[in-house]
């Protein structure tokens, strides 16, 4: 046990009642809604990256956090801070964990030196994850934070890139597999451009096809079962990132035959920087058969940039596992947190509590969304409002050509008399459960 | 000849000098530029909603304008509407026009008598057209004014109302095909939601897809040989629109077997609307093999909402015709000014002068694209920086597997090194031409 | 009794628990919280314009809704209208109105004719407001629909039509009085530009500046004893509105002597509009001493215009409210409801249906602000955050000059050590009220 | 001299029609426009941040420049970076430069240890500023970058950090006096908040407003007797900044009383953050007698943050020079390129051409700008718009009541008819000069 959490406690559930700084009042893991404990519906998993990798630095302003394990340059110290990680997913009680291989191990003078620093992490969790049954949701490479990467990773200019990439797919996967992780994610926050004057997007486009087409190979080659996840951005660090939304991503899979193979984790706060509310690229996503895992994080809706905060709005957060209950729960999927603290949230307590609140939050909007379902009003006003399309003369009319569809305009001096859409009425219903 | 106009004459060039105002100081239609007379490079139409059927109003405000073809209710009336419209084309000196049904006819009190006024429209307008050789662009359907529409057009949950847009996108391509019509548009205002609540986006789309084919079936059954058009645009009257940009609409031609039947046709303020600069949506078009036709009307960068204004910033308008070149040039596409006068700009000198200045920016801009292109410091550029790709390891590593380009790394020791992307030098040389 | 909202019973209170769709949940007028009946902290206005003059149009589209008092030119409909309107007021509860001298009568042929149709407005309403004990919040005057204020009111290049401004304002003024109206707003729709190449800010500013002053002047004058508020919006339907935000407003204000004259009505989708949220505009107007009122009405997120939504975020109004409680409430000010159906919500039943719902949001609202509050939990943390400034020293250090602030830090020898800014575990309390 | 730049040529002007990427086109230092050599209307300060402190950062990636004065942390490469920085200053033939303290010096241990760097690091230049005649343009503090800054400097919860800044921005001022700097500038990058729940904008306002007075009052002291400048950023680094525009500024500067004695920095990236375009901020600021000095860098149209871009579009600035030149130039202030290089753009070549572009640029923009005023036809324009307000009737209705303004409309039975704004024909002008 390291020292770094001294003093705070487990966090148990004390319901909603509780004062309790460091107690859920909504995340109650074994309460079953709809038939599942929420623990299974919700299936957390805490970002290595910004709970211990990040330092609390932004465009302005460098370190404003100290933790004993900085600096992040040697192995002995990468150890101090997966004793720390582990500790924490204990107190907090969540089941999986998130990592690219820049947070969990430093950079070493070569390729060969990175990776096995990466093998010697993975040495030393995976006793830790036995012990304490937390797993891997997902892993995935970081190809965005080092200066080689600065021009794209798969789609960069330069082959050896390209080649670099590659193979630092390729020990991450290697070492999901190993860890048990359930999915392998890309973000591609260098696949993309600064300046059209410098690029062939239909290049770029080819390349990045053909090495998500190796990653799926690869992945199916080496038995890793879990699911392979694209994560939509529209910007930033990037003027412009290929994976820009939901749309746009599955046009590209579709060109690449790559739409059964390949699922989305879609996040929050790229939602709305692409200008979509987080439900819309789920609800999109579902119907697509495209939707994989969630990154439950929210921006800002003043800040033009990613904020990556811990949710806490439950009416937002409902809406969004209502889809996740639409599409019959995740398989391999969950929710994790990519969320940071505040740089100002200095404390090892405020690690905690962003968690805390972030789950609650979680907990609170997938018992409402549960509820939505449930009482079947939402559900209903849907079917009705589309029965018409039920009719058998519609649904011939759909698979029909367009004189057909015309003629019965004229034939039956159709004059549609608009319905209303009820929008407010629908609102009013989902604030009965919010 | 009506009086509508009178005192302004023919606009013609006059070159970079002149200060007349009633003359083009760049559009000199039959200059030659990389081989093909600035005309036909440019192929410039005039829409007939915002030039003749748009009054003015805004979200806050009623009809500004005053005109003598006002109010728009009479077969009269809209003659008379089309003779000041082609006496603008020749004073421009415009070879095309587009055009939606509710531009140029009454609504009747049936669709039957809708359609028939457009037809009787049509019987007006040909004998302008063969006299004055001034053609058609695009014809479109409007089905978005309407409240009819205003769940959707072929989206909507209502069957009638798909039975309605079939029939009016039949006459209207009928329409299109009798006045010798290079393209039909679609561009789907209602073909979104408002809500999530209320809306099914698996459905819908699915309903949209059908229609889409219909279309383009009907198109071909009837010997249309134009190009069939969508234009994207991501929000605005809905909440959100399906023909988001053309990454999403990409996606759903895929995935109804269209991406070869359909092109789009790209305006500049829905670029921008999304989140993307003009060049990008033109450029990823292009690469995709989907570029159709321009709408050359921008947007004001800080209004959230589409203004449709007439181009006017040269360098900007370069970067959209290097795309076009790049191309090859349009086929049966051109450059549309969807563009709107602003609401008090309300003399008919101001409706001549809002197009001689978009006409000239748009010429301005080709020559500036047309110097980028045959100087080819912008090109030879491009090839330098991607010339490690034309090597055989290149070609055979993307064409391989990932373990093998894995391999690469440590084998041959790959420490990638960056190279400069020269965006700023890139950009002086754009300002040489422009 | 007209029959337009025929078997929609009056509202009443019903508890939490209840699913009838025409009862509230939250909102009890009588029930008592910090002190004051809800009624008397909230009061709640309805907004004629949205509610019964707007018939459905936007940018894209004509009227949706069919009213029993269209087409809205005659002193009888007019009448109707009113009819109506009480019988909402009446089944909703709601204490106040407010409206437009535009949304009440048609406009005349003169002035004068549409100034005598304002009055007759009035006649036919006061006995309505006496019999019912509905009162006025507020009267406002259009000067932003007719196309004589298309390029502004007070800020017209022309001064015929300052002077139609002022007779304009004059009569509502007169009205507001008549009615027992609590304050007098102005909203600058207009008041701004489209194009600097046209514009004299300062000139304009200064035409503002001086109109400003006369209203000012004016209502003391004749002993009207409410309250002048100014609503910001940055922008729509102008480019620019010199209104920008409650920042900006102040300057101004504070450039004419009118900083205690004049308060502000702050609306949430305007506060987005401008880049803040709701409570930063209310916060900062609260800290200047110029928040008189709120328009409880939200904004898509995802949408560049004003969309003037029914509030149902309820963890967001309680921020609102929160400012509200802290400033000591309301005084002459209220919560106006500046909030339209969706243009697909045709039913009378929906008009209904829209402010249950935003009433019921603002009531919890108010409510778990008021728990905020009173829990003290909030309010602590930020006391002790400032607690240094509370010493002798640090006061006299702010009373003094930056030499002697300076000199400190080498003779103490002071290198700050920063503290965490708590904002998770903040954020975390926040979620036990709402 | 080092070998930095080795092989780079000075900068000369060699007219519009030169291909050397190593000479200007438009920037001509002794030429002469309107009756003033073009350096002393654009009065160039190159930035020495992002030119030589900034290592190619960005929120998602490490340092992608190489650069031989790097690490910054010994005095003796802080002053291998000022000769680097005095070639550069030669080689572009800038004549002023600005600087932070932490730019030019190491952070020291304490405070007294980092004032001494900066001192000395004002020794080793001031021999150099001398022989070379470049000039200061401005100092300013960094109070952003380090941790103990991260929730303010003058508006810090912490009266330590307060002090802190006291002396740090008396000595920036203390080494901007004897560099002879002519101007002194303020950017509150972290004068502002993160969230509202730990913050009370009152208070802090108060601690700006007495951070202000006292700095004017200690330039004043001791004979600094350039211009104290402020810079507005809306947000970035903080969810809010308190200098979020000219508008808010100045509201601001009026509740100190020190609108006379501060003026502003505006730049064009803050501006479109903001809402603005870059010619409104300063046209705004101009009219409100506040308008000091620019920062000649312009943001990403697509980018939710600031990108800090060379200028490279003419027409845009030309209309900011039109501002400049209608206030009578500048006085103390000048066009300082708060730019960076992109992060891929790694070379010194890249550094010279960004600047050569940028400089490039405006001077194209000045000579445009100088053209447009001296034709006199947009001048002319205005002049006739506000022709009305001219007349002594006109004058007095401004200066009298709202009675007799509004007893004009009946009595001259006015009915204002609306004028053609002619936004259109304006922009075909100014398209004859840029
Ligand atoms: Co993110
Ligand atoms: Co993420
Ligand atoms: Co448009
Ligand atoms: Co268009
Ligand atoms: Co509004
Ligand atoms: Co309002
Ligand atoms: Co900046
Ligand atoms: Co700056």
């Amino acid at each position: 046990m390291t020292d770094f959490f001294k003093g705070i406690p487990e966090i148990k559930y004390e319901g909603p009642d509780s004062t309790n700084e460091f107690a859920f009042r909504h995340y109650n893991p074994d309460e079953v809604v709809m038939g599942k404990p929420m623990k299974e519906h919700l299936r957390f998993a805490i970002a290595w990256w910004h709970s211990f990798a990040w330092e609390g630095g932004d465009p302005f302003g460098g370190r404003t956090f100290d933790r004993p394990w900085y600096p992040q340059d040697s192995m002995e110290l990468a150890k101090l801070k997966a004793d720390v990680a582990f500790e924490m997913f204990s107190l907090l009680g969540a089941p999986y964990f998130c990592w690219h291989d820049a947070d969990v191990r430093p950079e070493g003078a070569t390729f060969a030196e990175s990776r096995d620093n990466l093998y010697e992490w993975a040495d030393y969790v995976l006793p830790k994850m036995e012990e304490t049954g937390i797993g891997c949701l997902w892993g995935t490479a970081n190809m965005f934070t080092n200066r080689r990467f600065m021009s794209g990773a798969s789609t960069n200019p330069d082959p050896d890139v390209f080649a670099y990439a590659a193979a630092t797919v390729k020990a991450c996967i290697d070492t999901t597999k190993r860890l048990g992780g359930q999915n392998y994610v890309l973000w591609g926050g260098r696949e993309g451009y600064e300046t059209l004057l410098n690029t062939d997007m239909g290049r770029e486009r080819e390349q990045y096809g053909r090495f998500l087409t190796m990653v799926v190979e690869y992945a199916k080659k080496v038995g890793f079962d879990g699911t392979i996840l694209i994560e939509p951005k529209p910007q930033e660090p990037s003027k412009h990132q290929y994976d820009y939304d939901v749309g746009t991503i599955y046009g590209f899979l579709k060109d690449y035959g790559l739409e059964n193979e390949v699922k989305l984790n879609i996040e929050q706060g790229h939602a709305i920087l692409a200008g979509h509310s987080f439900e819309h690229e789920l609800h999109l996503a579902r119907s697509l058969g495209v939707l994989g895992s969630i990154d439950m994080n929210r921006n800002d809706y003043q800040s033009g940039w990613d904020t990556d905060q811990f949710p806490n709005n439950v009416p937002e957060v409902a809406l969004a596992y209502y889809e996740i209950l639409k599409m019959g729960g995740f398989t391999t999927g969950g929710t994790n947190f990519d969320a940071k603290l505040r740089r100002q949230s200095l404390d090892a307590e405020d690690l905690i509590l962003g968690h805390v609140g972030g789950m609650d939050t979680c907990a609170a909007g997938l018992k409402a969304a549960a509820k939505m379902l449930e009482d079947g009003l939402l559900e209903q006003a849907l079917t009705d409002r589309y029965a018409g399309w039920d009719s058998d003369a519609a649904k011939s009319m759909l698979a029909g050509d367009l004189e057909s569809a015309a003629a019965r305009v004229e034939a039956e001096g159709l004059e549609p008399e608009p319905k209303s859409g009820r929008q407010e009425r629908l609102e009013n219903i989902v604030n009965r459960y919010v």
